[in-house]
């Protein structure tokens, strides 16, 4: 708990970041600058730079920094200790950015910012070092209009989150006594729309499984032996179609067992959004959600479990025709999953179901991809309604509890290694073109979130 | 009629053929030495020189013989008029061969042949050079042992069978009056195993379509929106899937339509053959016929329509995985069709099929890969009856009448140009290796092939 008067003391902090926002974004730029492309060995030393560029600005600021190494790009570590009272904070950002090819539909040069009609234009500017400098000003900020810290603040950041590393969780793990905290934070999400702030709390599991089925020992012309013998791109298709009802749901024995709707308070919440099933899906040139019946299309990607087959392939595939019976065909076919589902037990129901389906004398042969759990944080938690409090301040409106279908490994590995709940909040635009050329971020996302900040540690503060 | 004593004639002309076995294969053997590989451009005089070294051969036998020109190889035909009764035939027979690559894989020299373990050994020994030789050789031996042939006789051998060449329906047109006979006879196809002989009577025709149905307008994550965006891929397999139903039958309305069950006899015939469906699967690696329920394997692919995909594609079909939602999906699917479909009318049940399964925000683009009928020769002509009885008493056992699933264009071709049914005859044995290295005909197919001519000339001319 903050002393005397908390209030009076977040007022200056906000009073504070509007009066600096010139400075805060030239430190942005000077980060921005910096090519720290972690999947391209050649700017290796780029991405040291960052981070040690990130560990000055942070012992500047009062942290305790330092550049940690990995076997791959280090991690930055700071811990700020001049809070006397509240909660532990952990905050996680990645310096690294993705490779900014096709350099010819870039604009502006990748690593040399602008702004341009209110948007910071660089590679990185959204993901993630702009989200990042958001939490960074805004504890410098509340240094010194405050003198201090609301809460105690811990902050990681790697290098090697666009580039698939597999050195953070081992690190987490060799550190777990040095980082554990009360909640983590992580800036690498976005927005409901422009307006809307929110905070993801459900990201979905993922069971990635291709099966490759064989039935001739060769191929066959088709004219010779269709019909009699076996097509493992019937067998294939007799399985996929199989795999999902008329309903839409995944028709594998026990696949719903444990999974929950979500409270209807949460979905009154995500209808008032107002991103209707049109709105969703009329962006790609669809306009019919697809999925489980029930549902709307937003409940379908955020908190409904799923099947998709992601690759399909088997006989001819080149210009023109050949009257072929393939010897074999294969299918790459994930789940999404959902709290309480578990990905070992989704896998095994699903080979049990192929396996039912194979002709005796077929084979099939499955490659497991990769299997996690779905990530959810309690929706009833203290941390989690301070900040919706302290986000709708700050935004004029409601912050929400969304979901999201994509995977962000890091919450999970913080579960795995911490034992830690992770809050992700961000201040992304769905046009800020990440991965992409022009990328962009919001002067208005960088100036309010680093608002948002201060007035959510001070939320935790008072928890 | 032959005049006299057929039986005793005919005799005489087996015994020709008997002794004078040694000159019939020095006479093959110079056909086999030219390389006329119709489809490489280098060796187009090597087929004129077939054409011609052929054109040589039936004049001196005391053929009216010539080389005709076409756009593209040149066509041999010829005619004998030594018979002063019975009907008219015309053979067919193709003088030009299949590319050798890869040349590494042979044991011998393609083009020089020579006999080992009974075998004759060379490109084109048993496709088509040598089949084509036992009817020549039959006549020739008629003549020299009879005087005269027992019936009229057209011959007509082409040089783009095995290149696509679109010259010889034309030419058929072209030479209508004179080409046009009582009975086709056709010496491009095998036996049953290796002592049953064999008419094919039945070729399936083809439908070949391709479709390519699209969803978003750009390929999807799958996770941000699996579930709720329609994936291709799973329209694509329930149309597939629900192509066939549980017996194996294709559910498009009324593609059975005309469509009868070969006669009682002909089936007995063909269980007599005694190619279980364990002995027709076994070589490829199978053991359960997968078609229509309630037909053997040999009836599946003989005288069933069917459906089979050839070819499916999809989404990331590279090594490892990837969460996509792919824009499109296609398949290449053909039907195989018996007599009483037509190509047009299966065509147009199946584009009507898939249209009603693709969801209002999603396309189809259809791609038409060609159609052609069935071919039947009707199972109680004199002609046939004939045939199969002179086969019979030259192999000892009684021939069959069978089925193809492959298409064998000429056959059509003379239907259209000449409304000829063709009675296909031939010597070939499964293990001919025919398009592959190390072709080869037995001397025991080439042998008893011109004896199995000389009869069937003797039994036409008693219809």
């Amino acid at each position: 708990m903050s002393a005397g008067d908390p209030e009076g003391a977040r007022d200056r902090t906000l009073a504070q970041i509007d009066a600096n926002l010139e400075p805060s974004l030239a430190r942005l730029f000077d980060l921005l600058r910096i090519p720290s492309i972690s999947t391209q060995p050649d700017h290796a030393g780029d991405c040291r730079r960052a981070a040690g560029w990130l560990s000055d600005l942070l012992g500047g600021m009062g942290f305790d920094a330092s550049v940690r190494e990995t076997p791959g790009h280090p991690i930055v570590v700071a811990h700020d200790r001049s809070a006397r009272h509240g909660p532990h904070v952990l905050f996680y950002g990645h310096y690294d950015v993705q490779p900014i090819d096709p350099l010819s539909l870039w604009d502006t040069a990748p690593f040399e910012p602008v702004v341009r009609n209110g948007a910071i234009i660089a590679r990185g500017a959204s993901d993630d070092k702009g989200q990042v400098m958001t939490f960074l000003e805004a504890c410098r900020a509340l240094r010194e209009a405050e003198g201090e810290l609301p809460v105690l603040v811990s902050i990681i950041l790697e290098g090697e989150e666009e580039s698939g590393g597999e050195n953070l969780l081992p690190f987490l793990k060799a550190n777990a006594d040095e980082l554990r905290a009360d909640v983590a934070l992580i800036c690498d999400t976005g927005m409901v729309g422009h307006e809307i702030p929110a905070i993801t709390t459900m990201l979905r599991g993922l069971v990635g499984e291709e099966i490759v089925i064989s039935a001739a020992d060769r191929d066959l012309h088709s004219g010779i032996f269709g019909n009699a013998a076996r097509n493992p791109i019937h067998v294939l298709a007799d399985i996929i179609a199989g795999l999902r009802d008329e309903a839409g749901r995944v028709t594998l024995p026990g696949f719903y067992d444990g999974v929950t709707d979500v409270p209807e308070a949460v979905r009154a919440a995500w209808n008032r959004i107002g991103l209707t099933d049109e709105a969703a899906l009329g962006p790609v040139g669809l306009s019919i959600p697809a999925g489980e019946r029930g549902y709307s299309a937003l409940e379908q990607t955020w908190a409904r479990p799923s099947c998709e087959v992601n690759g399909i392939s088997g006989g001819y595939q080149e210009p023109g025709f050949k009257t072929v019976l393939p010897a074999k065909a294969s299918a790459k076919i994930s789940f999404r999953l959902v709290a309480g589902q578990e990905p070992e037990r989704i896998r095994a129901a699903f080979r049990d179901y192929v396996r039912s389906r194979i002709p005796g004398d077929c084979a099939v042969e499955f490659r497991p991809h990769g299997g996690s759990p779905a990530c959810a944080v309690p929706f009833d938690g203290a941390p989690l309604a301070a900040t919706l409090r302290a986000l709708g301040e700050e935004w004029g409106r409601p912050a929400v509890t969304i979901g999201s279908g994509g995977s962000i490994p890091v919450v999970g590995e913080l579960q795995q290694a911490l034992g830690m709940n992770a809050l992700l909040v961000g201040f992304a635009r769905d046009d800020d073109r990440i991965h992409s050329p022009n990328e962009k971020y919001d002067v208005d996302s960088f100036h309010r979130g680093i608002r948002s900040w201060a007035r959510i540690l001070h939320a935790l503060a008072a928890i």
